[in-house]
């Protein structure tokens, strides 16, 4: 039976844990919440560390309640036994059993999920896909992760590697990716890509404002530079900000193509943006989608969980798996 | 209850009409079958007449037997009612209500479904992708489709639009596509497609055996001349081939970091070149596919139920929806 449960999310840099009760989750605080930096050596260790602290001081917050499961969110391949496969993100770990490695270290049941689609199954549960059976989440970040439902189930597919968007190859000429291959999605429509374009429109003469927001270095544009300055009506920003949407609306599109879902959430770091970066994704998705003028229009939504969503999706999740 | 069923295929040029007992499907030879020309003007009521001959044809045969339901699979987005919204292929043919029209001029009940999905359904149910609960079966043919399987179940999407894949964007700088965009899967991975590769070595000078099997007219130069060459070892046409395999891989690798299926079943009229057309497909997919050393295999195999695939799944998919 579940009483309080854990949720992790191991990002690129950071290390998100909370404890909740299921019931509470995106409705209100976590009984308790830590925020440290990524586990630079040992992944097993530093996350069972973390979990055994936001664990005591959950417990020691709820008298009498107990955490009874351990959900985490990792990024990369993740197999239906919780081993991560790989993750481009994570150079140098491959086939780690994070499931029952982690599972050894705490005396509690763990699930491993990918981390977007813990993401997207909080969207989905408690956030701004709720109720909608067929929904694609889409975390924006250092690259692009989606959590995807089909009929109101979590999509993992055959093996647990479902939900990779960002490695569709989207322009077979375009720049490298971490994965090895050339023109993937993520090249054109993460964060680190709108801080290339960002500095790309600076080395063009077209990004004085954005320059000047990232502190009057080149090397020092990122994406955030270009939604400060569009967002204060910089037209030289807008432009980035329209080659950016359109590359993202270009990946939205094919996914729909393929899924038919009822809403698509924009989540991950660049959600900040909002309509800066919502309203022309929309316009040129709609360009972009096959047959759009006869086809039900498919809502473009901002994640409602902020930076949270992965760790309350993986408590979710194990919640779940736990027998009552 | 379902006794015999009949399934339709609606093609880009040809009309395929079969009747079989459910169980048969796919084992041995239809109670009837008949193809003709796809109607040229009034949609339904060519349907309705080519479905009436096959049923009698049938119900002659087989004496003391009735057709109790009727599936079609029609080109285009096919919502879940049975309205096909929008054809790339169907010129001037919006929001046709194929269902209820269908029902009404053979007072029998129809499904309508996607002409992809229905052969997918059938590959998934009684051919090539058979046990497998996540799968792909894509049809190589003028365009692209596709049916695809999750958890065993036909995946719809929302709204019934689901498996485009075709429509992809692959490469913005690609050529324009019949649905308005450009660079779109289909315009590298179709039969079509593999002609223009054709034509386009030809012209350059790299195609003499391809020329030689197309009659010696560029203009007539088609996908099969490419696969007839290249059968009989012409190093030019099997150098095509291998472009367009680069290109056929490219797309299922998107597909499969995406959906993570257990078998891509490839079908449609290129499924005629076999391990020519495979070989290659399965190489390239392996350089295209995210984490593909880390990952379990997904074979690639040919679709096994051949130009009545469609028609054999309208007619489950119709069985299945009778109530008992």
């Amino acid at each position: 039976m579940v009483d309080l449960v854990c949720g992790l999310d191991l990002g690129g840099t950071k290390l998100l844990a909370l404890v909740a009760d299921p019931a509470d989750v995106g409705a209100s605080e976590p009984v308790a919440v830590i925020k440290v930096p990524r586990p630079a050596s040992d992944v097993v260790a530093g996350l069972a560390e973390t979990a055994r602290t936001v664990i005591e001081q959950a417990e020691a917050a709820a008298p009498g309640r107990r955490v009874t499961a351990v959900g985490l969110g990792a990024p990369g391949l993740v197999d239906r036994s919780g081993v991560l496969r790989y993750g481009a993100n994570l150079p140098g770990v491959v086939d780690l059993a994070l499931a029952d490695e982690l599972a050894d270290g705490l005396g509690l049941p763990v699930v491993v999920d990918n981390d977007a689609t813990c993401a997207g199954w909080a969207e989905h549960e408690r956030g701004a896909a709720r109720g909608c059976n067929h929904s694609i989440t889409i975390t924006l970040g250092t690259g692009i992760g989606a959590g995807l439902t089909v009929k109101g189930e979590v999509l993992r597919g055959a093996h647990g590697y479902a939900g990779e968007p960002g490695h569709m190859v989207v322009d077979p000429a375009g720049p490298e990716c971490r994965c090895g291959r050339f023109g993937c999605w993520e090249q054109f429509a993460s964060g680190s890509a709108l801080g290339r374009f960002g500095r790309e429109a600076v080395a063009a003469g077209q990004g004085v404002a954005v320059l000047a927001a990232a502190g009057g270095t080149l090397d020092d544009v990122r994406g955030e530079h270009v939604v400060a300055a569009a967002r204060v009506g910089d037209a030289d920003a807008r432009a980035v900000m329209g080659q950016f949407a359109w590359w993202v609306a270009l990946g939205i599109a094919n996914l729909v193509n393929v899924l038919d879902s009822e809403v698509v959430v924009i989540g991950g770091g660049l959600v900040e943006a909002g309509d800066l970066l919502l309203e022309p994704v929309r316009r040129c998705y709609h360009e972009l989608l096959m047959g759009a003028d006869h086809r039900e229009v498919v809502p473009i939504v901002a994640a409602t969980l902020g930076e949270r969503a992965g760790a309350w999706g993986a408590a979710l999740l194990a919640a779940a798996r736990v027998p009552d």
